[in-house]
């Protein structure tokens, strides 16, 4: 159920993959709050994913655009605002891929041109969209625009690789950008750093559910699902948060803020 | 004009002065969410505040309490409780006072019987607040308890005094209670690091004024109003952020990430 | 060994208990490093512990003071000039103690007049000496000013209890009286922020072998050790670090930026 | 003059251009206190250095080395270790490019190869020497390597353009690598976040005086000067600070930590 909370509010969402994917619950959450939007996908995700299913239930047409191609962008922008009638309001981005850590290389032995990949792809795209928004005067005054990202950015955790720094470059452009976008139309752009998530990226990675445990014994509330996050990007896109910029936003149980838990230490005394 | 994001929610409100309070236009933000609620303030304070205009306006009812004693805050929660016919689902604590800085003590020249004071006002009283509601077995399940704070936690203001102490405190008990009260019954507490506001408490400090322009010019935003920031309040109250705990949350139009700005160089360069 | 890193300097040293102290270990490595200092501890710690042994070691004289009186502490910051022949180069401050910890009290039931004996303790008293310290004109030009504090000021440790808020008062303290002395006469204030160590303080605690040895396994080079620590504090009492001011330095081999490390994954996989 | 810190250790320092340079500054120190090392720049560098000069006061070899090539930096690390005949305790990374901020392209207009070759340059190399540094087996036990950054990585500057962005990889680089490098051998990395310094790279830019004296006035203890971060470099490199790691060390005369100081509010008042 929602509260209306986007009622006549436009926007795009990237990254919908498949029903785990963060993205997808967003779609049907925001879908549920009364806004209209757009779906999109790098073209080679798409064949995968069963994004057209998602498009029905929430009503959205899908454009397909690789967003790290400037001209994608530029097309997914201005057909988007064709499409919705008019400017936007808010924009996910939720992307992210690593060569390296798909091709299990150990981060002493890391391929350069791969770093530089996944710094474009899971970085600098968010930079693309942010100007091609703006080169297209796409945003509305007071438009709201978020990325996901991860803990790894501030901590280390062996098995992110290189998408540690993706996601410290993902973040950095928030505020670089956020800075700008507040002057020209008061648009506002924030970072949501989200528990781990069992989704088809997390899944099947050795190790990962270990991991998954401990972050959730550590979380005093657990790990945030999926769902939890998609409620809490409605509420960031809309009007109750006006003045929050330039924000990395744990949500995350409160992992971020505990140091050891009794449920950690039980574990460690088995 | 709200989104009965607060249907069904019952709470205490603490601080509502005068129109100036952030906590003021808190209970008329929520008010208009659909929630019910009791106020509640110092017994000096109500005498020269306003608050019963405010209560009529909300339809809520008002008990004095001096949050710094654990009687009147136990007398507060078990007769909220009745008023409101059952648990609560919110707390709102935006209490501070310095007699050091109230009477002029330079940093260098603190009494420390007043330093207590403004620790045991300021910070602790939070501490009874989450100890009492704990005790008095006062909050439903995935309640939200937030403390109003400011920046100076981490960053120095040399008015701000042995506030900025009394507001470490305080954001350091929202971790501390936050992990405990989520075992207990998944409520989660956080803190809002919000804009200097031209309140009662704010308006005729010297220099205040210059302050406030310096503040607004390097918030990329600008500074965020009471107004704001009772929307982001209802919104931290409401079912969007569950999984939100143990943080302290930038409410500031960017101030927190901006470093400088074009127009604070302009002033500089005049 | 030392590198006479201190040579000519004059200091204060608080909190040497007994030879696991780290303020002990600073006092010898400081020693050796050239300086010449005073030690101090209150009046009740000393009949307990072995200071004048490291007194004879050090050279040095012996001043009880009780670091929340500020008669003490103005005798002692007044003696100390007198006996050192001069104005002071650095002061260590290594006091903490909490009423509650120490009788058991659980985070939902502390005693809140032990809570702010805790904070007068073991946060407070820093400020009494700082002010102390400009009250009797007691510092050179570029001197350092450091406390110790623990990660429980960012993070949750259960056990730590309001502890956690006195090491955030600590720390902020450290930046406002920070700010004001670089003002006076260029000196800086510091915090360091030391891995668990077993301290007479910490042994015996229950559970607390399993923490440290948790803590040991997330810090990528493990617990940093007393001895570590004090070569790091006169490091950053030397003049090597003189633009140091208002940071809260982290001495914890890595702890604090560590998410989780293949020694806890391979203990949790056991 | 020294205290032998550095006494019978070898390094390699990175980015000596001028006299104005930390870097330089940096190798004088690191001679003082008793080092050995080799020094290395860029070719094209090299070409509008003094370079020479330097290694003749050091008693230096100086190696050129284009910092993204692998092939350059392989070779760098082997010549290093024959001609010191050993191993390596230290490095130093000072290495900082962006063709999008040197041909003036705004934030909001940027050509992304060039933020590639900002990232590459300035980011990435820094990975390139550890993972090269790591290959070529070339570090000691308890060696250390630092690289310089900057605020920006945390605040926005707005003429900092896509170096804010770099100066994030570089300083997420630290960590990650840091993790990794302590458990290969208890070698410790970091970086150094200096204030604003008038280097060649500095001087010229339009409105750097402005922003150097803002800086300089919210820094309590005024802006740190290329010597002193030469001496604090020093000491990260010693044997005082070995636990020290994955930590972005704040050496900035304490602006990191001001919100404002009575200078700027004197500055706006006028």
């Amino acid at each position: 159920m929602g509260n209306n909370l986007l009622k006549g509010k436009k926007g795009i969402i990237f990254g919908a993959l498949n029903k785990d994917s963060i993205a997808w619950k967003t779609a049907l959450q925001a879908h549920e709050d009364g806004a209209e939007f757009v779906l999109t996908n790098a073209p080679i995700a798409m064949r995968m994913g069963e994004i057209n299913e998602l498009a029905k239930m929430c009503n959205a047409e899908v454009i397909p655009a690789d967003a790290t191609s400037i001209e994608d962008l530029t097309n997914l922008f201005e057909k988007s605002m064709e499409i919705l009638g008019g400017k936007l309001d808010f924009v996910l981005h939720s992307i992210g891929m690593s060569p390296n850590v798909r091709k299990g290389r150990e981060y002493g032995d890391l391929n350069y041109d791969w770093f530089l990949k996944t710094l474009d792809i899971s970085g600098l795209s968010f930079h693309k969209v942010l100007q091609t928004a703006e080169k297209t005067e796409a945003m509305n005054e007071w438009g709201s625009i978020l990325a996901l990202t991860y803990i790894a950015a501030q901590r280390t955790f062996p098995d992110y690789g290189d998408m540690a720094q993706a996601k410290a470059v993902l973040e950095s452009i928030a505020r670089s950008y956020g800075a700008r976008f507040a002057k020209i139309n008061k648009v506002r752009v924030n970072t949501i750093s989200q528990s781990p998530t069992m989704t088809t990226a997390g899944s099947g990675v050795g190790g990962f559910d270990v991991f998954l445990d401990y972050a959730h014994k550590l979380s005093p509330l657990g790990n945030a699902s999926a769902e939890d996050c998609a409620k809490y990007i409605v509420m960031m896109f809309s009007d109750y948060t006006r003045m929050v910029t330039m924000q990395n936003l744990m949500h995350d149980g409160g992992f971020s803020s505990s140091g050891i838990t009794d449920e950690i230490i039980g574990e460690l005394t088995k």
